[in-house]
């Protein structure tokens, strides 16, 4: 089944439009866990058996693994098998893209060695470093539309002509031959969400910056509408007790659907 | 020593400004070094052992390694190491990019855990999310600008205004309070690198798309001026005499000088 087909499944199951970041920090983790032989996995497994009836997905985000060099990705690899086992899906947020050769090695990467449902993609090379990733048909391709850092105002929202950032939704709505495609966009513009919502059709929007970085929720969940993904990572990983913030979270977004 | 410094070291002794790109194909290499515990590593180490005094630093792909998984990252890392003990550089060509504090640890990844001397970044998510590499100043920060393949034209060189790449140079000219910021300009472009090395001064362009790909050697050359880098990858690595195929592109870039 196409990955978008598991997640409209996923999302039925549960419930639930939220998905779990796994955005490791071994300085914040559980000091009991940095005893064992694998503290990254056993800190995600834990997250994975309080949340899994609570989610659409997940989504570790690579730069947390890489950090931690072979070790962190042997982790990673070792949660993404994990979450599968749990018949969940994984996006694996690596805002990849290069030119053609070297993507279509990135998407081997993401797609057979680390066994990702779906991935980030970064849009600034153009259309043939983003193929390589759309020639796998069942897997997910999020691109980078409109992002919730501070930096979105250099270049994606910047000049005076039609913003980047609408510029790379009509875009990979045109590349979307496969049907997916899906597009990321930042908790912290609403009103930008609305106008990409309109854009993409009934694309798959995945919508970081909710907690931690303070997007507005309520008009994410309206605004982000179908197929709205709502990312939440260290406000979930980091509370006191995960299972328990995620359902108050999932609640919540349900309280707004 | 700073990297730039480190850099115009390499320049001078080989009297090279050419980049060997290590872009790793595991069905193109030697089939005697396939029954070896490593093969690519010792497909690198040949390749270095032939051209280590016709160079100025050594680019391995990550696309490449992440592609063979664990096995590969762990072939990059003792490739990375062996580069260093034989007082080479190492601009590891990544491409990565996220909000801060995952671009923080993507940058601890490049430079701590895989020890890079230098890194390619890509712009689109703004300044925070390139800052975390530059904060490390005694590296190198390649900022893509102007790309070698096709897919420039979807958003680098469109739009109606001041062309993207442009927007990119002028503002890395900005963010270069460290001296420690490079761009990346395809070989492909030759009027525009002109254009781009006016705005950056004498930041190092590192300049890929020769060979393979087939840009302009003598344009790149003449209009990539003081610090530009030529890169070169699969037409060195997979020619009959790497060694010589080196030095041969190392002279011809000499006479254009």
């Amino acid at each position: 089944m196409k990955f978008v087909g598991q997640l409209d499944q996923a999302a039925e199951k549960n419930k639930s439009i939220l998905c779990v970041g796994l955005d490791i920090d071994l300085s914040r983790i559980p000091a009991k866990l940095l005893s064992t032989d694998d503290p990254i996995f056993f800190f995600n497994k834990e997250i994975i058996e309080a949340t899994k009836d609570l989610v659409c997905a997940y989504k570790p985000n690579m730069a947390f693994y890489e950090m931690y060099g072979l070790y962190g990705l042997s982790a990673l690899i070792r949660t993404i098998e994990f979450i599968h086992e749990q018949e969940q899906l994984v996006i694996l947020d690596a805002k990849r893209g290069d030119v053609g050769h070297s993507s279509a090695a990135y998407a081997k990467a993401v797609f057979e060695s680390f066994k990702a449902d779906a991935t980030t993609v970064n849009p600034y090379m153009g259309h043939d470093s983003v193929k390589p990733f759309l020639d796998y048909q069942e897997k997910g391709v999020f691109i980078l539309c409109l992002t919730s850092n501070i930096g979105f105002k250099d270049f994606q929202a910047a000049g005076d002509g039609e913003p980047l950032y609408r510029s790379v939704a009509k875009h990979v709505k045109e590349w979307n031959h496969y049907g997916n495609c899906g597009l990321v966009v930042g908790a912290t513009k609403p009103e930008e969400l609305k106008e990409i919502r309109k854009i993409a059709g009934d694309m798959p929007i995945l919508i970081p910056g909710v907690g931690a970085q303070g997007g507005d929720l309520e008009a994410s969940v309206k605004y982000g509408g179908k197929r709205a993904i709502i990312n939440a990572s260290r406000s979930i990983l980091y509370a006191a007790d995960p299972g328990a913030e995620a359902k108050k979270l999932r609640d919540e977004i349900n309280k707004f659907r």
